[in-house]
């Protein structure tokens, strides 16, 4: 009882400052997370026929929510002009408030769902982004995932060039060096920006007359298309938004490919560069993709399914029950019951309402919220000898307070399987990642971590088991290996974040 | 494709009626979740010390958000005054707003989440509820979960004694009872209000210097006893509150029964009906309670892994693969796989960002929301004999669309298996029930539904395994039996609904 | 050109912290007008018959919006309901807003306008005030005129009697007294409420059945009677008002007198003391009446043209022009030049859409702003000897800066005319005048004065000829006189005030 | 009373409808007010040094808050940056949220206080009016004064060249004009819009590095220079401005005349077109501009005065009392006061807190509206002979209710007069008179006028007094002759008002 008990000046000085409120808990709130974050899922599409591209875009966008939940936006295309609307906040509490009917028709739309990290959460960087014309009207809008290597470099050269920002993000680098190029074309103004930016970008974009998609040379982010009846195209990050929209897979946007329709011959392919690798992030599959996506034609699920199974012939444990930590881990502990013949139990309960951080004023209310996303069904597993999986391992302070409410329950045994390969280096290609000296697998050996975390035993995938599973060993690791298959040229030169 | 072309002038005529996009399309989207509602989570608290009530309280109705999500409040009481803070909206984001330091500090809080029907959602209908003094101050404050089965009735004769309500729920009619009665005591206030009041109700509630709680003679409603250390006690609706704030369970309060704190002798029990039999609804073990609470001593998830296990038992069946509709058919699918050794497979994949509907302007639109909220992994069900378990079949609409999503990706054979026994009556014990014409259990027979459906098979978990599972015939199994433990004094009378 | 540069640092700086901004500036611009305020004007009505109380009410009040400027309410009575509603701004901003068709017809309404000083310009200060019962109904509502000179000591008396306060005015002492006695029957509990609150009072007000009015034993605030038809009554601060609302002046309501409306005999009066004196004060006259209102019979414009012609015959001058200062000099200066023969020119052009004030950042900036406010045709007063008029001198700021005005736009002569004697001591009865050290004439003497103000001579009305004017040496003349008709019981018990 | 009572159904009819409330009700309001209404004031500023433009950017505007309430803006200049900030209300009110201390340094300012007819109320047709490039920054910025007669053709032929509008208001024209043609040089692109535009133009701007000013080739509406203390300069539309920015009036811009700010050299005139003969608008003398402005060295009040005078001379008559309408009608009747010796009284009443319009749900509460914006003194005028001044008659409406007052006042005979000729034409130059058949002179001979009003005289300040007053007989009369400077292209070529 004696720890719940705090000081009355210690809140009122705690909550007189709004900073603090807003910053400081915040940043432990998120540090409680302790999973990497994506930055966005994007939808595109195109009728020849007026439809409801707007309440498509809606489920499309629904559907890619778990790639971002920060802020959304949908633009518009109907009868030559484009309208925007954006904002912060989950797309169901975005849209509903535009039941405008005006919005409701056209014949293209793009969208965006948003994670942001702290500092940037300014309405200017939400997107679909656009560019406008001396009159006000907008001409081009794009939505773009991924991250730009020498995005700094690009904003640089095109200040010289007299190109004035309005964000901070690098996906206006993308939208202004289209826009300066329009004289091209916009074919030629497409290809002439993929040439000259670098890094991973899945994009989708329309003008006042044309939708278009273009995905950058190794295809770190993924990018599907489909179709709906035959005069309806739709790209979108993952496939469970096609299913959303109804829309019928077709195949994957391919890396240096861009798609952009024409007026009378439907959608167009045009590799800006030919025979480029298909390198897609390997993460995608183990945490970000939702199960019931299809990349590059593997199924997420199965994907981790067999991690379960691969980690249990790698390293046989003997045990009461398998778990596993909802919800990327409960397919890998499937697959490894499946294996082991060790039952699998769903007794770590999550609670759905999650979204916004409790703002609480104490570190004692503050730890006791891991407790209220997860909480174990104590009967099943007290006394037990238990494996537990969960997709990866960052910071390790998830892990740690999990095994604490796991032996707090009772558990005789703790067995810890990560699905994926320890995590030694940050991500640059669009995957919001902790700083090298805060990734937990980059500065212990993995003795030390079991360790740490008070295990009866660790362990990670094999890399190599990964790439049989992904049946594929051209995917990027970087984060596994810190070899990435792009050059990071804004640190190399060093420009300085502003 | 043509299907989703619509006239223009039709959405113009639909949207500019608001109440028709308020209304109608709300009635239509509720329609398409079809499943039953129950009315109220509560929990309420008191420390001997100073404690942060307003943080615990915050984290004890997050775990209590699965009991409603329309809206929610606490009221708190610090140095003798009892401030009081409800809104529309999630635990997360109604509470978020008031980061007010004063409020967190105090020796005594209750709180309620809400789930309403649509027609009274008004602010006056939020919990929890107060009475005032001639000053304008709060005086009584209580928070109720359950439904009075004599509510209009009372009501009339108290607005003939002079007393005036400010809301329409029934829960009014208790906080006005004891409001009266206040000259014979908070004891006696509440004894006499017990002694007049009928039907479901478990309350919380206090005054300026008393924590109390009291359940009805039939214990419908379920409310457990924590404690936190040795000098605060915890009032919830279920157990995972208790875990949620750190409390160590102690017991459920029994029906009948009135706590009340003293002050020096700690919590003190009065029963003010001897005697009385336990009650507790089926139906929270079924859908309503999340799978880590235990009721009565009887853990939520192992009853549904039961009733898995038993309807295998029950009506044993050759498939392929054992699928659960989430959330609360996955346990049961799980029983079934392990009583049945087919392999449970985890390939429906729940959207987590569902709460408010979709606005859409069609029919069309509307009916593909389904397949937004529930979507599966077609390659592990594709040309598979399937066994589906749910926990219950209402209006059948649900079901209906879901076995089509399922005919719709190949599956072979679909073997429907409902883990209660059919619905064939309303509730007007608590949960927000369709009318009887709604019940499509009510109105087919097995067969019937099984064509309905279009399924190879249907089977309802049986009373006599529902029973057994439950250890206890006393249970309040209205809705399938339609005989309840208490009269419903105000259909009987025939009071008017206003 | 150079003292209009400053530094933006200093901006920054000041414009940084809010208080600053909201408080200091405030004050300062405060200054700058430099004139006495009155707390109040009020109206209250009752009709037989159910008319358009509100829409009454709203035009009774537009015509008092002079007395008070920074908020206003209206309290209703409509089928024995109170309703009420108040806020922060112009009376034709207040009630656009409220344009619910449910508020319109009624028998009763009261209404205020009020005037505050910088620091308790909070909602709860608004008026009408109400009392509610147990069940949160407005049981009483008054509006009130005046200020209590043992309002301090009467709430400390109260509260330890029990009674809680949610304002801070001493207007609430009024309506607690009240409500406490209600059970002496209402006249019963007014009565005993006059004979208890001492000082200035005008108040109207209403139960649920009832419209009431009464003035305190000296009739210090004005309050008048008026009828509209044969079944309405209609009682307010000035004539002015009843002209507005389509009423006919019956008589003033009389110091010491209750006014009630009954059942069947329309409405009765009730002296609660006899043999009171009439002490109205002389400065309704002088500066806040409005000039088409009459007070005791007395027309306010007539009283000020008269003023003009006296203060001729007191001091005359030999000049060119004869100007006032807008609004109430004017009807001054033309008494003064129909006595004198010098033409009277409105050559002080006044802005007439002050209201708010201008929020600069600067002293300079600041001192601009008496010259927004009132500006000289040049043409007109260049090389002239000008007599100006003002009704009264209080700070001597707002004086000064004028003759500086003239000075710059090249007047010969000035002969400053107060046709108000010279004020040297507070009110405590209703107006907002400056502490006795800011009062410039309780410092200095007239010939000093006149040096300070730069002009070539300096009249003010003697108290004689004030006295003359309005016919009666009762009158209330306290701020010229420091004799006061009651005592300032809180000041002499010495109350702090919080 | 009883036309005071009304049916509960009819308001309620009338209430729920919106439109009826703003449209209907407003009309009727503003029918009531009955006084041609001017479109706009406007100013701007270019220092040499870094000075508070915004703050006396604020001050200009507020003394011209007289020539348009509706709305207002400014547009500050620094630091190469234009930032805008313009909405619905007064100058206090507008601005006093923008307390940003980034705004209120800079060293150019424009700024526009606006008047709107009901139709077009929108907020992108409040001015300034800016111009933006191709990333969203503004270029060019401009205030306008005055009616373009081409404005629609010029809009058609602009929109066929490529021009995209984005309000409805003729002033957009003149911005895309110049926008169009910056190419040629800012002095370039301005000749070339003055020498396309036809009409009535007062227009200040600037761009990203220039201050200008330019007048219409008759000089309608006014515009003068001045300076504050030797490197700033001031445009505005009257001297009042100049008085309250603290500046020294220097001339009046001439008819055709260009001003413009250069890097080294101040400000420099050009003149687009020579031997312009000055047209100003008689009426800005009559009725708009405030009395301590000057126009063209002649001053407004003392036009009002002499006006008064010599409809004496015109037509004397026997009478008591002078009285004038406020404002405008005052000076008048000082000046009948003057001439005939018939003592002024300033008794009737206004009320000064107008502004907003009551939302009164009957025809006889908007009746009554009248009496509350001016109410006459009775003791001063029962029984008397009064002569009454107004600047004008238009409808005819507001004359007859006064006179209505004044009889029910008791008012012996009524000798109305008008200090300008019969309004028989309406303005399509900058004012918003009524149609034709509106305009009661262009409808009735006087005598049927006389009649009509129910006077017991009546008379006109004839044309040839108007014109000896003015000095000049080349003002814009045509209000008064039907006779007008400028050919009305549009109504001539029967452009459709959309």
């Amino acid at each position: 009882m004696k720890d719940l008990k705090i000081h009355r000046q210690e809140y009122l000085k705690q909550f007189k400052d709004r900073a603090y409120r807003r910053n400081v808990l915040k940043q432990e709130n998120d540090a409680l997370e302790d999973q990497p974050t994506e930055e966005c899922g994007i939808m595109g599409m195109y009728s020849y026929q007026d439809i409801d591209t707007f309440s498509l875009s809606q489920f499309g966008l629904f559907a890619l929510q778990h790639r971002g939940q920060e802020a959304c936006g949908i633009a518009v295309l109907k009868e030559g002009k484009i309208e925007s609307y954006k904002d912060e906040g989950l797309v169901l509490d975005v849209f509903k408030s535009i039941a405008t009917p005006q919005l409701y028709m056209g014949n293209a739309a793009i969208g965006h769902t948003r994670y942001t990290t702290a500092g940037d959460k300014k309405k200017y960087n939400f997107q679909p982004f656009f560019a406008k014309n001396e009159y006000d009207q907008i001409i081009l809008s794009i939505a773009h995932n991924g991250n730009l290597t020498n995005g700094k470099k690009l904003r640089k050269e095109l200040e010289k060039e007299g190109v004035v920002f309005r964000a901070t993000s690098d996906s206006e680098v993308i939208l202004r060096l289209i826009q300066k190029n329009l004289d091209l074309g916009l074919r030629g103004a497409i290809k002439t920006a993929m040439h000259r930016i670098e890094g991973a970008y899945s994009v989708v974009g329309m003008t006042r007359n044309k939708f278009f998609a273009f995905r950058d040379f190794n295809g770190i982010r993924p990018l599907v298309l489909g179709v709906i009846g035959e005069d309806a195209y739709v790209v979108a990050s993952e496939t469970c938004a096609l299913d959303a929209m109804g829309a019928k897979y077709v195949r994957d946007i391919r890396p240096g490919e861009l798609v952009f329709t024409t007026e009378n011959e439907g959608l167009k392919s045009y590799m800006v560069k030919n025979d480029c690798v298909n390198r897609i992030c390997a993460f995608e599959y183990i945490y970000f993709a939702r199960p019931d996506t299809s990349l590059e034609n593997i199924n997420v699920h199965e994907v981790r399914e067999k991690s379960g199974e691969k980690i249990w012939e790698q390293a046989p444990i003997e045990a009461d029950i398998v778990i596993g930590v909802p919800d990327s881990g409960v397919p890998a502990a499937i697959g490894f019951s499946k294996a082991s013949g060790i039952p699998f139990r769903p007794v770590l309960i999550k609670n759905r309402y999650i979204g916004r951080s409790f703002i609480v004023p104490t570190q004692e209310m503050r730890e006791r919220i891991v407790n209220l996303k997860l909480n174990p069904i104590i009967s099943e597993i007290k006394g037990k000898r238990v494996v537990i999986l969960d997709d990866s391992i960052v910071r390790g302070t998830t892990s740690k307070r999990l095994v604490k409410i796991l032996k707090d329950a009772g558990v005789k045994e703790i067995h810890f399987r990560s699905v994926s390969p320890p995590i030694i280096a940050p991500c640059f290609l669009g995957i919001d990642t902790p700083v090298k000296d805060d990734l937990i697998s980059a500065n212990m050996s993995k003795e030390e971590l079991k360790n740490y975390l008070g295990v009866d035993s660790l362990e990670f995938l094999s890399m190599d088991n990964l790439k049989q599973i992904l049946g594929n060993s051209d995917h990027c690791f970087g984060c596994f290996t810190e070899k990435y298959p792009i050059e990071n040229t804004d640190q190399l030169e060093d420009y300085v974040d502003e």
